[in-house]
């Protein structure tokens, strides 16, 4: 078993402890065992150090300072939890370099070095797979299709043509990359889909949750920041635009043309119609329906979404409304 | 054809009718014909009895006993029409036992007993299949899995490592299970995704639908008790829990910490918040978006959810003062 | 580059400017470059042609006529750019006839001409697939089906036991076809799953986002009309109609037995309640959800859904009164 002493070192932290306390593994604060390393990461969770059986906490210097129980101080506890779990060997680790056997890359598809194709995957003629790629078993990627370097594809995650992916990006299982968009228009034969001829633009570090899908622009770009992150079963229309480290809940969708800018949150099964514009540093709650063009800092709140403050108003009087009916 | 005695003993029912009369087939009780069987299980499809031109019904005594039509009388009259079903061949049959010859079993997985590999079937280094499972075309499973016996995965499922699946657990095709839950954190390089090592447990008989996906605890455990069905497109958040015989609707999503008991009932379209704590023989209407603790028995309407009689009220007030502003 | 001029035939349609004009690509009304064509196909967007760079213009005569700008005059502007796409080559071509040495197709199948079966494509045994279909890699057609002319199923499309689909049915990846629909009832031995043993039925010309889920009837038959278009994440229960030329957005969900009429726009997230019955022509908007019978013709909005008038009244009411209360 590894010592406070070393678990420090690895996380490059400081100690406030007996450096030669054994640490078994780690575990949640409320349920963590007296050889356990917990973490702590805002003042939220200080309240339930005190009936914590943990054997010691990563924990910010700020929250843990008062504390008479071994600490290791860090600025990132959560990222040095990630370090621990890692030198245990609890995490799932990265697949090994190599190619199935059954893995079919169509001549003509360029595959960097050091990439893992697992059994069954298929890379159309055309590709281009970065360098320590993870293709996954049965994924599937189009020919019209650029992929940097270590992304990781988990199973059946399929990429259509279109798609132009950064580094780093991670796409969950059965999730769909640059679809033809949503759009039909009138003909001589009655409705028709439209092609549609644009990119899908995920940036450096962008995370896709597994069942989600993501339609390709008609013209110009669907685009998703660096480091913003979707949740399972997200759906992002064609010509949508997220910006970076925005962080989008389960089952929410964006139709084509909305837009959402930086450091957003957005809860689940949030919609924002078509053309909204949504400023940077907002945040939508669950179940919000968002329209039209709101500024920078904004929360909202229902459906239809109006700004917080006056989303608890409407609520307020109608339920004092409410209850006056029943005198 | 069957006699109406044949199908009674089938089902172990009670005959009430002619014993000889032959039975062609089963159908709705508004479709069927005069040689087909038909089933009622409650007292508001009685009233449509009348209409029917059914040949016999599956009823209960307490239901049919006032007809003069030939019915079989049995508790379970849906149940016992499976049973019909089957013995006309009319179901879709399980599949035989047997590895398809492209199933991609890795050295170091134990599969059980007359286990159905289809074609491309993918199972991983450590995996634990059951006896008797049928792993339908496309499956992925990867190392650190346990499936128990009897378990059915259709086309494409996805299970993950830390998956725990106990017997005659259903999984839709598309789905997945056990994916790393959505946490992020800061670092000193940005947001990092956080590891998930907890596990996914599902329990016996547990159904999971179509796309539906499940994902792993951060630590402990995202549960599914034992008989709870989840329809397609539900997603349950790390470290959720879902009591016994509880059955969600189709693309409900459970956050992150989130409970429900057991007994349960949510309608389509559903949203529980982070650390919702629902109690058992619960209702929820579709499309309600619940938060906070609430106790057994409750039914909860709306976004945000009330309970129902407050919900209506609410809708109520609301309509009369609409109407108002009209005069 | 092709020249106004023979673009205009193409398209059949009347010139107005200058015939030898070259036409480098096609764009967005509000990207276009000099050289690019740009299609304008209502009223809505004709402001924005003034500021329009482009090069020439496909738009109904009755809207460019006054303007002093090339222009093909054509009834549908948006079909007509569809064929300016594809004689640039700039359109996702139709993968070629051939069936991939992976493909399996099990003995008594029936593969029609011209057929593209991907990578690992799986077709069991009585399955019929009509000619100049493709199904890409990792679609899994399972023995009772029966697939018309010139369908196309995307990568990892599953479709199950009772799909009957007309012709030029369009799947989306990972979308899933005729699963046995949700519906449990009490048994001796706790709740069973019901065996669904109706059909599903895509009439010619539907079109199935990715991750779509089409459950297969209990008896009779769940049915798509002709020309209808499903978006992504779309869900569509047991027994449920659809009518004729009806576009669903993404991630709405119909519930078992539920209809909607011919002619029908349901915006995204939108939810209809089992047995609920709209007409023909009716809107839905995002996030509503619609239970019981509305008359052709309705639009509706809010959940629970009213008439749109009635809608807007409440939500009037509710802002004026919430003012009056800050007061």
């Amino acid at each position: 078993m590894p010592t406070l002493q070393e678990l420090c070192a690895l996380v490059q932290g400081e100690l406030s402890g007996e450096p030669s306390t054994e640490i078994s593994g780690v575990a949640a604060l409320e349920n963590a065992g007296p050889t356990e390393l917990a973490a702590i990461e805002n003042q939220k969770y200080v309240p339930l150090l005190a009936d914590s059986r943990a054997g010691a906490f990563l924990v910010p210097r700020e929250l843990g300072q008062e504390l008479d129980r071994p600490c290791i101080f860090t600025e990132f506890p959560q990222a040095a939890l990630n370090l621990v779990i890692e030198s245990f060997g609890l995490h799932v680790p990265r697949p090994a370099p190599g190619v199935h056997p059954t893995a079919v890359v169509e001549p003509g598809a360029s595959i960097g070095e050091k990439v893992h194709l697992g059994a069954y995957a298929v890379v159309h003629a055309g590709a281009v797979v970065g360098a320590g790629c993870v293709l996954s078993a049965h994924v599937v990627v189009e020919g019209d299709v650029v992929i940097g370097d270590d992304c990781v594809l988990e199973p059946g995650a399929v990429v259509h043509n279109g798609a132009r992916l950064g580094s780093r990006v991670h796409l969950g299982a059965c999730s769909v990359v640059s679809r033809q968009g949503f759009g039909f228009a009138p003909s001589p034969q009655g409705p028709i889909k439209l092609h549609h001829v644009g990119l899908t633009v995920l940036e450096d570090g962008v995370h896709i949750g597994a069942g989600t899908t993501i339609d390709r622009a008609r013209f110009d770009e669907t685009r998703i920041g660096a480091l913003s992150a979707l949740d399972n079963q997200v759906h992002i229309g064609h010509n949508a635009t997220v910006g970076q480290r925005t962080f989008i809940a389960a089952q929410s969708g964006m139709a084509g043309n909305s837009h959402i800018g930086d450091d957003c949150k957005l809860g689940g099964q949030v919609g924002l119609a078509n053309h909204a514009r949504i400023g940077n540093r907002c945040g939508i709650g669950a179940q919000s329906g968002a329209m039209g063009t709101w500024e920078e800092g904004t929360t909202l709140l229902g459906s239809p979404a109006f700004e917080k403050t006056e989303f608890f108003r409407m609520l307020s009087a109608l339920r004092k409304l409410s209850k006056k009916k029943k005198q």
